[in-house]
């Protein structure tokens, strides 16, 4: 859920990836939220990867985690210092081979990376949206894709690839448009929000609505405030969950050790200072996260994870009965968000639903981003999955 | 760490202990800290159990988790509602057994139930210290545990037993005064503060300091204010630390489920709701806090713990070297915050040091708090242990 710098110029840090502009997928008309509510019409930022063939049958969706965005892969500058968040996963002669495959991802609705969301100016008031957005759930962010894949004449995707939310997203796209999938592939997410996971966007979402800048939602309309303390709290705390022990202490292994107080400053004083390596990496994630990162945004995204229950109505086995795509679920052993038995549990009912799906367990180190990084057998899998399918 | 209202209340539930009194221990003298700083005296609020014997063989101190205090068991007033947080375990009959042992728990230094801390007046100000007071470490915090003890004629105690940072002061009461333990049981603890607790240390205090009612640490010469939001956002995330996702689920599994919206509320104004049964209790036991803590002990007692490393200067076999208890140390298999392994890792260090340590780990589904809760293993164990040693 995360696209930590460091993790990505670690990965990529030689790499080289295409030349890649962002487009902007316009649709007219209004889209009606599946809790209520409606917009008079929406854009959905995107990118692709690969060329699309002349049956469209080469198309892969990829659905982005709570954060990221449709900057997948490539650079849209030569210069850029970081390439897409996963890029060393798709490209040319990658796990997902973009001289084989088209790619696509967009910016989800509700986001702030240029899809329509809460920063969105609302045509009805000339305003930005703020929290007069309707609320949305993951079900309408996959709608919204689903009216970008039309627009663009593909009838089928050969796959829909996600991790983490993205990842649950792939899930409702085989449910809700079966048709419309021959394969997918889920890592690191679940069938059903778990408690001590919305427990965590409570406090987010606590900290946030707190911060006396945030106005009732309503910052927005003043350039250059919002709750900016309490959004980077949040990104903080959620960054936390992301990692493990291991992988968090590898973070800060490299620094000079604990800044602790002594001497003449042996008063609480201290206190106001950032002692920990760990706790100065975090207040640096938390400030970076603010330059990119819709505070009111972060209130939608965080409750949609929290609504999404494939499972409410039905047993999750009646819920897959209408699955026809082929399926690879994918769990890390330390992911401690959505850990490996919730995404165990997504094959099991596919299986007892009679589907074709393989599950397996992949060792980590580095907790739920796991899914982020370069692994051998996650590359290998997907690669072999997307070609046999 | 917690003392959870709910929880203990269903332990207790029909519990009835003694009537016990509160009483202070004023240490005249200049006390120095570890770290550097000095007060020019100190109260330490305690309360005890039992009758202490002729020969002053049969005390146990209790030393309380993060946010506790020295109300470990038994009843201020024939009404009270609760007991002390660890009644059932403390008592007549009970696994710490009253009828055998004096004994004795106190309020730590740097805390806000009666002893000395960050709000107590300065002698020298006639304000309180705020942060002014002298960061602390749990030496600090046991140095100040031996004055006490010293002052009750105590020359050596038939034991030292906590969990969680009470746990950490056994060790330390261990190594810093091995003339005066006997025995020590420490459980859900460690030997040196992982990376991931202090992590969600740090983003406790992030949200306390950048609450801009902290007021730079000076709100505690005004009355009713300080960093209410903040203290609250940093109890709602250490709560989550303290139980496990089983835990969490079994707390609002009795609730009436989500409240989602729709209908008229279908904007994100719903956002300014709360939304999840879950989320709700968060809030309550944020809210809960506000009572009885203050936010600048909250700060000086997190660093205290993020400081905490036996293992800095020497390996973990050296330091124990001294140490002349016999040992249990405990470990529950939930407990994600101070994993069963950095339990087993104390007792194998103390094995090595040629010391009598036993290690269990207890089977629980509680998560951290486990250690609070009514578990017969944990009762026949400490139990067992007090009357051999």
């Amino acid at each position: 859920m995360t696209d930590d710098d460091e993790l990505t110029e670690e990965i990529n840090g030689t790499g080289c990836g295409d030349i890649v502009t962002p487009q902007d997928f316009e649709y007219e008309k209004p889209f009606s939220f599946e809790l209520g509510g409606s917009i008079p019409r929406l854009t959905l930022r995107y990118e692709t990867y690969g060329t699309l063939n002349d049956d469209k049958s080469n198309a892969i969706l990829i659905c982005h985690a709570l954060t990221g965005d449709h900057h997948v892969a490539g650079r849209h500058r030569p210069e850029d210092k970081r390439p897409g968040w996963w890029d060393h996963f798709i490209g040319a002669g990658k796990a997902v081979d973009t001289r084989k495959y088209f790619v696509i991802c967009s910016n989800c609705l509700g986001g702030c990376s240029g899809s329509t969301g809460p920063t969105s100016i609302n045509p009805e008031t000339g305003d930005p949206y703020g929290i007069d957005f309707p609320v949305l759930t993951f079900t309408d962010m996959v709608r919204a894709q689903k009216l970008l894949i039309d627009s663009l004449g593909i009838k089928k995707l050969h796959a829909v690839i996600g991790g983490s939310m993205g990842g649950m997203q792939a899930l409702i796209w085989a449910i809700e448009f079966p048709d419309m999938v021959k394969n997918f592939i889920a890592m690191a997410c679940a069938a059903k929000q778990n408690t001590q996971a919305t427990a965590f966007n409570a406090v987010a979402r606590a900290a946030i609505t707190q911060d006396p800048n945030w106005l009732g939602g309503y910052y927005g309309e003043l350039e250059g405030t919002g709750p900016r303390s309490g959004l980077a709290v949040a990104r903080m705390m959620a960054h936390i969950t992301y990692l493990s022990d291991f992988s968090l202490s590898a973070k800060v292994r490299k620094d000079r050790g604990d800044n602790l107080p002594g001497g003449r400053i042996a008063t609480g004083k201290f206190l106001r200072k950032i002692t920990f390596p760990i706790e100065s990496y975090l207040h640096h994630q938390g400030d970076k996260f603010l330059e990119r990162f819709d505070a009111n945004s972060y209130l939608y995204i965080t409750a949609a994870t929290d609504y999404f229950n494939l499972a409410k109505e039905r047993s999750l086995d009646q819920v897959f009965s209408v699955v026809k795509a082929r399926a690879l679920i994918l769990g890390f052993s330390t992911d401690w968000l959505y850990p490996a038995w919730q995404n165990r549990e997504i094959a099991i009912a596919l299986q007892r639903a009679g589907k074709n799906a393989t599950y397996a367990e992949i060792d980590a180190i580095a907790g739920h981003d796991s899914f982020l990084l370069n692994s051998t057998h996650l590359y290998e899998m997907t690669s072999k999955f997307l070609a046999e399918g």
